[in-house]
C-alpha cells in the first residue's frame, strides 16, 4: 500500500532510459500514482526526469509538475515550448498553474500565457498572478461551486452539475447574490438529504466563514484549524466570492510555518534540505555562524578584562564554558516556549505576570541546578569554598537573566513586527554567552576581589 | 469576521457569571462559535468555566469538550455525574468521545459507558478505547458512509441518506462486499454527476489507499500529504473496513509533531506551553538542564587537565567560549537538517556520500570562518602569531568534527529506533562543547607544547 521506491526499481527506470525503450517505462509507470512518480523525478538525474517527462501523458506530467523541487520543475520547463507548457497548464487547477507561471522569467510567461487554450481558464490564472503568495489570494482556486440565492434548488443542481465537472472537491456550496457577493453556503449533504423542491434562500446557511484576498497564509491557516474547516472562501474588498482555499494548501503552509521556525531555531535562515548543494547549505548556515563568531570575539575580549582573576583564581577560568552553556541552554529553552505560545496564539495574562513567572520559574531551576553544581563542585571538583560560593551564586543569577532575555527578546521582536522565531537558536545563545560570562566574572570579583 | 477575545467581552462575562445572571450570558454566546467558547472556557477560572459549561445547551458544551486543554476538561468533568458525561458524549463523533473517555478514570469509565444512550455509538466508542493514541485505529472514527458492492446505484442513494445524516463530512464513499472488506471507493462528485440508474459495480473506483489499524499516525500523516487525501480508510487485519481518518485530525498530528520536534530541539522534553504550571515547565526543562550541567563538569575537569598551558598561554582560557559556542552552534544546525530529513523523508544517497558532502561543507564553512578569526585576534585582539595558528587550526577541526557528531547522531539514534529529534537541543551542544574543548587543548598541546 504505501510505495516506497526501492532500489532496484530506480535501477530498472534508469536502465530503460538509457535503451530508450519507452514501451517498458509506460508500463511500469503506468499504475502509479502521480506523487510516486515525482519522488522517482527527484531521485533520477535531470537528463533522465526530463526524458521520462517527455514519454508520459500530459493529464499524468500535468499532476507531477506541482509536486517536484522548484529547481528540478525549472530544469525540466526549460527543455519544454511555451506551447508545450500551457498544455500542461491548461490541465491544472488555477492555483497550481499560477504557481508554476509565476517561477517562469518574464519573457515565457507571457509566452506561456498566450498559449493557453481555455481562455476562462487563462483569465482566471492571470487574476490570481496579482497576488502576493504569502496571501490568501496567493494560495486560493478559482475552481469553486456558486449558485445565485435568486434561484431554485431544481436550477442550482442542474447548474451545480457543470460546475463540479472543474472542480476536484466540492466540499461546500457557496451562495452569492446578483454582484457575486457571498451571501452564505450550502453543504453538500444538505443538498444530499433535501427535497429538490425546496426553493435556495429557504436552504442556505446565512453565517458562512471567509478571509479577505491580503489575509497572511498563516492566519489563514489558523482559522481553519480553529474552525476544522476544509474549504474557506475569500472574498475581495468588495466581499464578491472571489475564490477559496482548500485543506490541503493550508497543511502545505504549516509545514513550511514549521520547517522554518525549525530552521532558525537550529540556526538556519533559508529553506535548505540535507540534500541542497553545499552553495546552498553553505548560504544557510554562515550567517549565522559569522554572528556567532562575533559574539565569540566579545566573550574573548571580556575573559582578556578579567585576566587578574588568573593569578589567584584560575579555575574561574574552567568553569566558564559550564557557566556559558547553562545560560545559552536555559535562554533558548524561554525563547522556544514564547516562540510557540505566539505562534499558536496561547500566549494570556499581563507582561508584569508573565515576568513574575519566569523569575519564579528560572529561580527554582536554579536552586535545584545550583544544589547539583555545589554538590558536584565540592565531591567531584574539589573546589574551594569561595569558588563554590561564587559559581553558585552566578549560575542563579546568569540562569534568571537568560531566562529574562529569552522572554522578553522574542516578545519584544514580535511588537516591533520581526519575526519572534529569529530571537532562538544562535542569536539568544551568543547574546546569553556574553551576558552569562560578565555576570559570572562581576559576580566573582565582588565575592573574590581580585 | 475573525474572533479575538476581547479585555471587555472577559470581563463581561466574568461579571456575568458573578452576578448568576444566565440569562445574558446565553444571549452573549448564543451565536458564538463552540470553538471560540472554548478559548473563552480557557480564560476563566475553572470554576466559572464549569459554572458556564452547565448553563449552556448540550450539543454545543459537546462540542466543547474535545477543544479544550487536557486539565481544563478534567476539572470540568470532575464536577459531572457519569449520566451528564454520557449525555455529553452522545452528541460527539466516536473518535472525539473515545479520545475524552480514555481520560477519565477507570471506575468512572465504565459508568459512563454503561450511560451511553445509543448502543450502536456506545459499541463503536468502545471499539475505538482498545487502540493505541499513536496508531490509525486510535484517530480513526467509526463514522464514514459504506455502500455494498452488489447495490444498485438506487438502493445506494436511498442508504447513504440514511448513513449521512451521521456523517458530518462525507468525503468519499466507500464501497464493501459482503464480508465488509474493502474493495474501491465512490466520489460524492462522481454520484453526483452520473445518473442513478447506473449499477455501483460499474463506477466505483478498485484502487483506494488505506491504511491498517496499526498504522503509527505520523505515517498515516505523511501518506495523506502526500497524495493530497482528505479522508483514508482504515482497514483491520482481515482487510474489512473499520473507521476512517479525516484530515482533520491529521492536521492535529501534525501540529503536535512539529510542537513536539520544535521543543526538543530547545531542551523542554513534555508538552508544555508558556501558560502551564511552574512545575510542569520545571518538569519538562530541568533535565536537560542537569544534562547540560553534567556535561559542564566534564568541561571543566578537561581545563584543569590543561591548567599547565595557563603559564604560558593564558590566551587559549579567553577562546574557550568561542570555540565551544561554534563547536555547538555548528552541531545544531547539521543535527537539524538531518532530523527534518528523516522525518519529511527526504533523505537520499548512501552514508560515504553524506560523510563527504559534510567533510566538504564544514571545511568551506570552516576555512571562511577561520580567515575571519584570523583577521578578528590579529587586528582586533591582537593575539601572537602562535596563538592565532592553534586556535585557526582548531576551529576548523572543531567544526568539521561537530558537524560530523551533529550528521550522525541523529541517524544512529533513528537507526536503533530512538527519535533522533533527541539529538538536537542540549544533547548536541553539551557532547560538542566537550569534545570542541578536548580537541582545541590538544591542538594547543601540539602546536605549542606546553
Amino acid at each position: 500500500m504505501q510505495f516506497k521506491i526501492s532500489k532496484e526499481l530506480l535501477v530498472q527506470i534508469e536502465q530503460f532510459i538509457q535503451q530508450k525503450n519507452d514501451q517498458e517505462l509506460e508500463v511500469l509507470l503506468n499504475e502509479m500514482h502521480h506523487a510516486d512518480i515525482a519522488e522517482i523525478f527527484e531521485e533520477l538525474e535531470p537528463y533522465q526526469a526530463t526524458y521520462l517527462f517527455k514519454i508520459l501523458d500530459s493529464e499524468v506530467t500535468a499532476e507531477i509538475l506541482p509536486e517536484l523541487e522548484e529547481d528540478l520543475r525549472e530544469k525540466i520547463l526549460r527543455g519544454l515550448s511555451a506551447k508545450e507548457i500551457a498544455e500542461e497548464l491548461d490541465e491544472l487547477d488555477t492555483d497550481d498553474a499560477a504557481d508554476i507561471i509565476s517561477e517562469l522569467p518574464q519573457r515565457k510567461k507571457e509566452e506561456v500565457i498566450s498559449e493557453l487554450e481555455d481562455l476562462e481558464h487563462a483569465k482566471d490564472i492571470v487574476d490570481l498572478l496579482r497576488y502576493d503568495e504569502d496571501e490568501a489570494g496567493g494560495l486560493m482556486e478559482k475552481e469553486l461551486v456558486k449558485v445565485n440565492e435568486n434561484w431554485t434548488v431544481l436550477t442550482c443542481v442542474k447548474e451545480m452539475r457543470t460546475q463540479a465537472e472543474n472542480v476536484t472537491r466540492v466540499h461546500s456550496i457557496y451562495v452569492v447574490d446578483d454582484e457575486n457577493r457571498l451571501k452564505g453556503r450550502l453543504s453538500l449533504k444538505d443538498l444530499l438529504t433535501t427535497s429538490t423542491k425546496t426553493h435556495i434562500s429557504e436552504v442556505y446557511i446565512k453565517k458562512v466563514d471567509y478571509v479577505k484576498v491580503h489575509t497572511p497564509n498563516v492566519e489563514v491557516a489558523r482559522i481553519m484549524q480553529k474552525y476544522d474547516l476544509e474549504a474557506i472562501p475569500v472574498v475581495d474588498e468588495m466581499g464578491r466570492l472571489v475564490g477559496r482555499v482548500t485543506i490541503d494548501d493550508i497543511v502545505d503552509v504549516m509545514k513550511e510555518e514549521a520547517d522554518k521556525d525549525y530552521q532558525l531555531a537550529a540556526g538556519i535562515s533559508q529553506d535548505v534540505e540535507a540534500d541542497d548543494s553545499i552553495l546552498d547549505l553553505t548560504r544557510a548556515r554562515l550567517p549565522w555562524l559569522v554572528l556567532a563568531l562575533f559574539g565569540g570575539f566579545i566573550s574573548v575580549h571580556m575573559l582578556g578584562l578579567f585576566e587578574g582573576a588568573m593569578k589567584n583564581h584560575k579555575e574561574l577560568f574552567f568553569f566558564t564554558p559550564l557557566i556559558a552553556a547553562m545560560a545559552g541552554n536555559v535562554g533558548v529553552q524561554s525563547s522556544a516556549i514564547i516562540v510557540q505560545g505566539l505562534a499558536n496564539n496561547t500566549l494570556s495574562g499581563s507582561l508584569f505576570n508573565r515576568l513574575i513567572k519566569e523569575v519564579s520559574l528560572s529561580l527554582l531551576n536554579g536552586v535545584i541546578l545550583a544544589i547539583i553544581l555545589f554538590l558536584g563542585s565540592y565531591f567531584l571538583l574539589g573546589a574551594s569554598t569561595k569558588i563554590i560560593l561564587t559559581i553558585t551564586t552566578a549560575l542563579i543569577s546568569v540562569i534568571i537573566i537568560a531566562s529574562l532575555l529569552g522572554t522578553f527578546v522574542p516578545l519584544l521582536l514580535d511588537k516591533i513586527g520581526v519575526d519572534p522565531a529569529l530571537a532562538t537558536g544562535p542569536f539568544i545563545t551568543t547574546s546569553n554567552d556574553i551576558c552569562g560570562i560578565l555576570i559570572y566574572f562581576s559576580i566573582a570579583k565582588l565575592i573574590l576581589g581580585f
